[in-house]
């Protein structure tokens, strides 16, 4: 999983029938490399500048419910704390 | 999913028998850290210079109809409106 | 599999029911191009400041127990030692 | 899919027996950030010089016929042109 | 697949079951963009040194035996030879 902050939220009309019913977030990874924007499937309402746990590919459909979609990341968590050692990142 | 823009199209006469009949677009990613340039499967008509969503991996099997073809990016929809929270997109 | 080390703990408490019970470290990969942090799932009880092994995509399965879940990266070893031939890695 | 130059091949003789009989092609991406270079299984006959497209990961087997083998990344076909707006690919 | 260099061994006495008895290998990537470093199971008896072809993903399955493991990497071959067009590999 990948931690990420919500952004903001996309709409499109004109979609795939698979995509329908999708709540879609935009959401920014911050524990990468480099900043990365990305957009999410969200069933758990996490909302703007929430930090969330993001969960890529195949294995996404673990953690959605409904008939086969498209899914590629979603949101599988809002983030409580996170407890880094000192000194470990660098 | 990512944000990318279509930007042009791609033939190709000699090809697997797999990917007969589908439409190949140009597509530019404008959502990562740096652009990259793919080429993503449509059936939903999104034309040049329009913004979209691609699903990447084999989950975009769940976007496409017909028999299984080696499709490692599709377009899902095509984006309305995008809202961002200001001051979170640095 | 990719080389890191466990610099923390992530706590969610809202999240997918499928990642009930799941303990999630956070690590960072020290053995490619550049620095990057992760969450991964954890069964075998690696603690801070240890050397790991890390699983992702979909083969992440078959490290763990349990129905199937949003796991993405799992813990599937504790690093003892690491040999590499002196002049291979510049 | 990401478009690719053909820049070679590669010969090996110790293998994986599910390697047996592959043609195996370096090729070199023109299309991501940065140039990377892939090895990738040919069935279609592109040849050295040629453009063509690229299939990575695990929906690479529906592109290729016989039992699974262990290809994350094939030669879909081979590109007679591409066009693309002016102006949208800075 | 991927070019790398074997360059060392990697140890784990506390590992989740199903990775037992995997001969685990550090490589080197010497293909892509920029130099990353990877561990891939082997089962071909690749050494020290060699240049080897790495299979990534869920596909790497299909390139080993026995029960289903949490490997994400293997090395699939070992190179013999490698022909590039001169001028075309800037």
């Amino acid at each position: 999983m990948i931690i990420a902050k919500v952004i903001g939220t996309v709409w499109a009309t004109k979609k795939v029938p698979t995509l329908e019913g999708w709540k879609l977030l935009v959401v920014r990874t911050t524990s990468s490399g480099g900043p990365e924007t990305l957009v999410a499937a969200d069933q758990i309402g996490a909302g703007v500048g929430e930090d969330v746990l993001i969960t890529k590919g195949s294995v996404s459909r673990a953690a959605v419910q409904g008939p086969p979609s498209p899914i590629d990341a979603v949101v599988v968590g809002i983030i409580d704390s996170l407890e880094v050692e000192r000194g470990l990142l660098e």
